[in-house]
């Protein structure tokens, strides 16, 4: 079973982070919701409260398959000025894990802190015009090599089936007839996806550097 | 300020009730997450933590302007068999409040319950064959009279649009260009409602007993 890490601060997106976890789990992927704060409880940027899986700092040597981020202002402050948040995020890169980074996250965690160097991304609005890091397109989803990038939360769950889809390929578990992640998005009645992402998204995962879509 | 209720009980589907939460209160419409078990804490239907913002035992004799529902199995098999659940809407349809029902509890709260009499709804799955009540459309999102449906997860975020949109209208608080379902919709850069949802809700909410989309 693959395994994604889902990095929270207090202030984050949640209806980034919820429909992340919905679809992962979903399609069989663990995940692992940790709080970069000191608390288990965290209050969404619109007033949710969620009981994290754990904190970061009891899973920091652990390695997971993939980093999901998430936006939300003060989530995506605090992850990109935590050393250790960084640190997490870099070691995965370093041993080829794929990172998600939704909304903000991409530009205020990713290309704040040089992780993404000549690699394609989307964040929202124009944060990335804050940053030299990273060669931004402006696309719903982008996928190069390791990094998987979202725009806003409108797209959350092309975002999150597109991480799906590195992780998990086109995995046939649930019918003859089609993949995992093409059965969901039917079973959910999603169908955006399945419009003008899907052939995409899967080969152009494949060919680092050169993706957008 | 509009005012709505949101129901859950342990079980419940997190995707759609956090998109409902996050799209209202982003339209500035006050939303109250109330459990109708006994407790603070619900477990969602794929494992996340919420702390709702208080029982429906306390509220009982508040009046929303709307009640919203989502889905989720052992949600909504416990929200309608619970009779005081099932009393509360009953007196907001009673009063003239607007009832938003997503994916399965359209069919297992609402029509079980024999609450939409001759009104239009939606409900996912094939689940409408099993009650008499209601005229099942087949549509991602029908609006009749006091009554919102959304078929499936997948159009949460037109759902909630749609139940904001009998609330709020044409308001425009935030751009004098466009009213302020457009501009989130846009802000957010969900396309998807905008296209081929958005003209025919507004009417339609006007007119009872005649309208899906």
């Amino acid at each position: 079973m693959k395994k994604v890490a889902l990095l929270l601060s207090s202030g984050f997106e949640e209806g980034e982070a919820i429909n992340v976890i919905d679809i992962l789990r979903r399609l069989n992927i663990s995940v692992t919701v940790l709080s970069c704060d000191k608390n288990y409880y965290l209050m969404s940027y619109h007033g949710v409260n969620l009981y994290v899986d754990d904190l970061l700092d009891n899973q920091r040597n652990f390695k997971f398959d993939a980093i999901a981020l998430v936006g939300g202002p003060p989530n995506t402050d605090k992850l990109g000025s935590d050393k250790t948040v960084i640190q997490f995020i870099q070691e995965h890169i370093d041993s080829g894990a794929y990172i998600g980074a939704l909304c903000s996250s991409g530009a205020k965690v990713l290309a704040r802190n040089s992780l993404l160097s000549e690699h394609h991304y989307v964040c929202c609005g124009n944060l990335h015009r804050n940053y030299d890091d990273g060669l931004y397109v402006d696309q719903p989803v982008v996928i190069d090599g390791q990094f998987v990038t979202g725009q806003d939360y409108g797209v959350t769950i092309d975002f999150a089936f597109a991480l799906a889809s590195v992780l998990i390929g086109k995995r046939r578990t649930r019918s003859p007839e089609m993949d995992d992640i093409d059965w969901v998005a039917k079973h959910i009645n999603y169908n955006r996806f399945t419009n003008y992402h899907m052939n995409s998204i899967t080969d152009k995962s494949l060919a680092p550097h050169a993706s957008s879509l």
